[in-house]
């Protein structure tokens, strides 16, 4: 009742003379309608609950994937979605195995130091991969150390910088030597390869993630260790030799049939037109993927709720897809292009930064289209989430942008993302109730405003 | 080395033409350097480790708060304050005793309730205080329930507002249960009180906080309980007849001896002139103080020892002052004023919210000074904390406030305080490096830039 007033109001306030195209207080008013709905009224901490409770570890072609993928269409159909389906995929199984392992050889057998696989790895034979220790800091370095790398595990220990502000750009920094590290040094020789985990603590938490091998080269072992152990390795490596042994028990499957999940609040004017709101539902298989990217889904589903549960239905659709498989392989990204690329999308939005409190979003957008854009967005400025800023979309909607799409992705605050982001500390422990709504709020307003405009 | 030719730059750039008054690009180039020198070489968070392994609990008058004096004075030394000195103030001495217990008698035998003594609370006799519940959601209710409130006990009910966006503002509104909830009561002839703990979440974690008695009326037993518990309460006292028995054993001892912690960076040209920078040392005995007040002392001494180390000393003198008894008297804030009140102070900025993302500072200014002011933090908006605001101090500084010193706060993100805010939950872990380290930064930029100018 109290939001009715509202609008009426705000229109009663500006007469009829608002152009179509052009309409600032509704916006506002729709802005403010959707922060009220949503904290005092808002599920998302509730929703988060219950996918990490259904399904805690969801890495693609996993039991847990598939029980996600059950409770995302029918979340999807408790939210009041319409259209709500599956779009089935082959994805790959990668599997971590009972083995993960690293010990200290020499100067002194101790052990075991904090370790995990990274997504992708083969095993090391059931013994272990037992070699000395090549520190570098720099994948450049492998050029000049040449053959000395031969026979070696080799640990890439170039930290994310602190002194960056944005952690995401710090982390880009870095996370070469985990995507690449395998494939560069076995070009040297090497036996294997640890990577100093990507995170800005100081602590004794390993972070996994993807990682791939050149075919030209043998496919060897990889890992993450915790940047605590990647110190002391690179302390004992500078005093003298270090020989380690490391046991991984991974393996690679056959591909499994898994899914996109997506539903639709349907268009009341125009409703082949369509603005995606995604994220992904598969997460590494350790900690509860809560950050990364169970945020992300519950954003989209949460704004979902609340557009439905406030009557606000735009005259284009808002699509709602949980894409499948975006840690190791982006099928569903390419699956999802591939079957709906041609149709007319308005806007494509992904959340896969966190649920951390909202800033707002970055978008691709160029010129006057960006400013068309920062205007809409601007509506969230009172709620201090109204910036827009030029940037990317998310990894699965790369595809829509390459067909000309506007990209955006939620900006969410990022000094804390990195502590969490594919470790066992992402859980929703991690995860705050309000900063969590607030982004859902955020995404709600942003995909009515594109949808509506 | 970097941040000179930083500076040379800007002021090449600009030529010799900028007024005295108004040099912003030294402002900027300044804040740019505390960013970068903070995140690449800060030591907040290591800082409030040793405040919190130091002094893990710091009410005032017990054995931590005085070792968390002796830290105090010794770490600004270590930053390289001058005039390093203790300011004495004699404090209360209130102890929470052996025994908090809350058991439910009737409908059923049941128990424990999570239950923590709000501070200054007397003490049950021995046994218990054994008494039905009445539950109210508001102090006004007390005046219709009349004499149906004698012998009994109150419980105050009133959640934080959740659908209020400000935190802050939703704690204004439920704690004045917490504040005047026994004397309310005592008036009314009741036996005990029990309040509703102040955080939006529900969960099983009290909170404490402070209240005051009305010397008019019996001083009553008055704890809070957890918001699980009382839902719980509420839920079972809407059935019928619920009766419960409390224990507390708090104890008000004789006053005892403490002190404010004050040091200084001695202007350069008007060393008389003062910028205060402060926070409070004592904090309540349940978790660590982490965010408050640990969060703020930090800041402050964070703050000072880049300036130190980045060589600025501006033009007044910026006073570092540890407040003591912010949480139970105000008497370290009543004394400083007292003594130092007279001494020209150009501002006073506090810090007392949290150790989360700052967003930029709280002012009690204005019209002209509130524009110029804003003008100044406006240097921070390149880093998201350049948000200047209308409101108050920090009670600290309060008294300052009357002698008609601009008050100033910072002012970080809100939505997690009160997940945290007097209970066992404020301890280092909820903190985040990251976001400690902003919030420094940002306090050294306008303590530098207030004292420059």
């Amino acid at each position: 009742m109290r939001w009715l007033v509202l609008i009426s109001c705000a229109l009663l306030t500006t007469g009829c003379g608002l152009r179509r195209s052009d309409p600032p207080v509704p916006r506002s008013a729709t802005a403010q309608r959707l922060v009220e709905l949503g904290l005092a009224d808002g599920r998302a901490y509730e929703l988060l609950r219950e996918l990490v409770t259904a399904a805690p570890h969801r890495l693609s072609g996993s039991a847990g994937a598939a029980r996600a993928v059950e409770w995302g269409k029918a979340a999807m159909e408790r939210a009041g979605l319409s259209n709500v389906r599956l779009q089935e995929v082959m994805v790959p199984c990668w599997e971590r195995g009972e083995v993960t392992e690293l010990m200290l050889v020499e100067p002194a057998p101790g052990g075991p130091l904090a370790v995990t696989a990274l997504g992708g790895s083969v095993a090391t034979k059931d013994t272990g991969l037992e070699a000395a220790l090549v520190v570098v800091r720099h994948e450049s370095e492998l050029d000049k150390l040449g053959p000395a790398v031969a026979g070696k595990i080799v640990l890439f220990n170039r930290p994310m910088p602190r002194a960056l502000r944005n952690t995401f750009a710090a982390y880009g920094n870095a996370v070469p030597q985990r995507v690449e590290g395998a494939a560069l040094a076995a070009r040297h020789g090497a036996a294997g390869v640890l990577v100093r985990s990507m995170t800005t603590l100081i602590d004794d938490v390993p972070h996994t993630g993807g990682m791939r091998y050149d075919p030209a080269f043998p496919a060897i072992p990889a890992a993450a260790v915790s940047t605590q152990a990647a110190e002391r390795l690179a302390a004992l490596a500078a005093k003298g030799e270090v020989r380690l042994r490391l046991r991984l028990s991974c393996r690679t499957r056959p591909d499994v049939l898994s899914a996109n999940v997506i539903g639709e609040i349907e268009g009341r004017e125009q409703p082949g037109e369509i603005v995606l709101i995604g994220g992904h539902l598969d997460c590494w298989d350790v900690g509860q993927g809560a950050h990364d990217d169970g945020a992300g889904i519950i954003h989209c589903l949460e704004a979902a709720r609340l557009l439905v549960r406030g009557g606000l239905r735009p005259r284009r659709t808002i699509r709602v897809v949980f894409f499948m498989n975006e840690e190791n392989g982006l099928r569903g990204a390419e699956a999802y292009a591939r079957q709906h690329g041609g149709e007319p999308h308005a806007a494509a939005i992904e959340s896969d930064h966190g649920g951390f409190e909202p800033k707002g979003f970055t978008s691709n957008a160029k010129g006057g289209a960006f400013d068309r854009y920062k205007r809409i967005v601007s509506a969230l400025a009172p709620f201090e989430m109204g910036a827009l800023v030029a940037g990317g979309g998310g990894a699965d909607i790369q595809p829509l942008g390459m067909r000309g799409v506007p990209l955006f992705s939620l900006l969410p605050a990022w000094h804390r993302y990195f502590d969490y982001h594919h470790s066992e500390n992402d859980t929703i422990d991690a995860v705050n109730e309000r900063e969590l709504q607030m982004g859902a709020v955020a995404l709600a307003y942003l995909a009515w405003a594109l949808a509506e405009e």
